[in-house]
């Protein structure tokens, strides 16, 4: 067990990651979210629940009806799970997709399209969805449906210009590091840790993830040349610790699934150097965005403390420690559990607040925005708590 | 004089605008922008100047071009600053503009283009730096170029399908400040107080202005329903209090040039309610954003106070006193420039900071960047300037 957790240690730890998933975070959704009348979710609450927005985000559809479907399949088959999921999964099918396989970003409450990205995230989140959706249910034809859409997505990744963004002259072909982590994290999703039918992708991606990572200076950096080479400019040289942390764990989960220990330790290191660079140590807390050669960054929101880099951090910490031991990722883990719920969690009102500034002062005191749902907390707490559950039984 | 400004204070700060802008500002921008190797201006410095990207921002081209034309023509001929303005028109009209009258939001630094925006005011801003610059040089053909420009800026903003903004069958109708606002402003800068040939353009324009102000309840609205209506989503509750007070001026402009009484009161009335309801109590200062029904903003950076709007104000409350002579401008006047003057220049290197924490504490030390450029500050600075002088002439 030790170093670093010892039994009653990860006892505490254990108890106090299910009471805030199930008791703070959970019933915050369940209770404020359905929309009961047009079906999909409320996304836009304020800190006590209210609805002040009533527009539909398909990220954020897509991700809600993910993680109730989730929980139904892997956590305890409550009916009210399974229906809660159901509520985004119809409300997707039948509004969020055109017929070329695009998904729309954003639609009113009936349903009706307001907003399309030039970009593959909403489809990502629509697969993600129906994906796991299709194994809580038992429907099989929507997994076929999520792995037709997938091919699309796939596709989209190749060439932009299919989602409406063309190349131009004087733009250096960067790639974001966005793209193979998220399709990593959706290939696991679809497969479900049984045969791949998609090992050349994940190659792709599990390569595409490491060109991002300069070993000898120990960074992740963002956006990079097509040869993983540096771009001395503001897109070049952007840090977002928090995604690249993210991409840390995603990558493990596949280096742990095909047995291999460099990968591994590669995937741990991408998560400790992207901590060590993003962490504030006047404030504490992630950073949102940096500037590798620290020029000013660009983002008005670069020193900002959000709740889901800290989200991400928690896991891949922990992940980190349940495989190595390494008495330095339990502080690392334990720096960030401490910083989370000093800060994040709204125990009066439930679920957690999203946005603070430098100091840790909340300046925005919604729950539910564009960007934030019921994702990051509630998979990050599920996350920690099967791994703790695990500890507990060594 | 009286009551407000006596002569002394008035002369002191003309004073103080007139070494700001001539010794602090201006040789900043002289010194660190010009591209003499590629035309144009580097938009992207650091705090002591030194480029940290060299990618070119078109809004920011044309604007500096503007300025120095500008400052030649109403202020001193200098030979330096008609050619600093035209290594800004030659790049602009070379690299900026495409045969359809669209042009381009940002270029790489040899003018290939990067980004085209879904918007108009890269346009606008090429027409205005084309005007002035037709009539500092007395070239009276790039005058008919900047109007014949104007044409197809006053054809996009009729249909935004034709900048690549689809309707969406969920999107309400919203219409947007800064259309009619930038609209009113660049026949302005088309007439120089000539006789107009747009008076059609300018009526719509100053009713599609006055449709953003709820008189009852004091508030100037960013977006409103096509009958003026007021829409309650985060879209219709937001407050711009910087742009509505920039409105204000604009609009200003063109009662004192059209003699109407009526049109001036609301023009002032559009500064002093913006800047009531966007003044920060606590730490002072404009707030960037609000939602009127205080709901949380969905900006992240809606508690910063950037440069602009504090420029604007300057102005803005100096004119109102100008003309109405009410202590109450003179104080929100005072208010303003003791807060602008407290926190942003930068007396070591020149030139301003544009963005602060809600505390008023430096968050870029950046001079230039995708929006901050050689405009807000300087024209400020000038019409405050002009506006003092004339003060002190009394």
């Amino acid at each position: 067990m030790t170093p670093g957790l010892d039994r009653s240690r990860v006892r505490e730890l254990r108890q106090r990651y299910e009471t805030e998933l199930f008791e703070n975070v959970i019933p915050f959704w369940m209770r404020h979210s359905p929309d009961r009348e047009h079906g999909g979710y409320f996304n836009v609450l304020d800190r006590d629940g209210s609805v002040f927005d009533t527009a539909k985000y398909i990220w954020l559809q897509g991700r809600e009806a993910w993680l109730f479907a989730k929980l139904y399949r892997k956590v305890d088959p409550r009916p009210e799970w399974l229906e809660m999921s159901k509520l985004g999964i119809d409300f997707l099918r039948k509004h969020a997709i055109r017929d070329d396989g695009r998904v729309y970003f954003k639609l009113s409450r009936d349903g009706q399209p307001i907003t399309l990205q030039r970009k593959i995230f909403s489809e990502c989140f629509y697969v993600m969805a129906l994906a796991e959706y299709s194994r809580a249910s038992g429907e099989t034809k929507l997994l076929d449906e999520a792995k037709r859409e997938f091919e699309k997505v796939w596709e989209f990744s190749k060439d932009l210009s299919k989602v409406g963004r063309q190349p131009m002259a004087g733009a250096p072909l960067l790639r974001n590091l966005a793209v193979p982590m998220i399709l990593l994290n959706l290939i696991e999703e679809l497969d479900d840790g049984g045969v791949s039918t998609y090992a050349a992708e994940i190659e792709e991606c599990i390569a595409g993830v490491q060109l991002h990572v300069n070993e000898s200076r120990r960074i992740v950096f963002e956006n990079v040349l097509p040869d993983g080479g540096f771009l001395d400019t503001p897109e070049g040289r952007l840090l977002n610790p928090g995604h690249a942390i993210e991409s840390g764990w995603f990558l493990q989960h596949w280096a742990q699934r095909l047995k291999r220990n460099d990968l591994s330790q590669k995937a741990a290191n991408i998560i400790r150097w992207s901590h060590d660079r993003g962490w504030d140590n006047e404030f504490g807390g992630l950073y949102y965005f940096l500037d590798s050669e620290n020029k000013p960054p660009l983002a008005l929101e670069w020193d900002m403390k959000l709740w889901w880099p800290h989200c991400e951090a928690l896991y891949a910490h922990l992940l980190n420690y349940q495989l190595f031991r390494d008495p330095r990722d339990c502080d690392l883990f334990l720096q960030t559990d401490r910083y989370t719920f000093d800060h994040f969690p709204d125990p009066q009102h439930g679920e957690w607040y999203g946005y603070l500034n430098r100091r840790g002062e909340v300046t925005h005191r919604l729950k539910g925005g564009p960007y934030k749902c019921a994702f990051h907390v509630p998979r990050a707490l599920w996350l920690c708590w099967e791994t703790l559950k695990q500890l507990e039984k060594e």
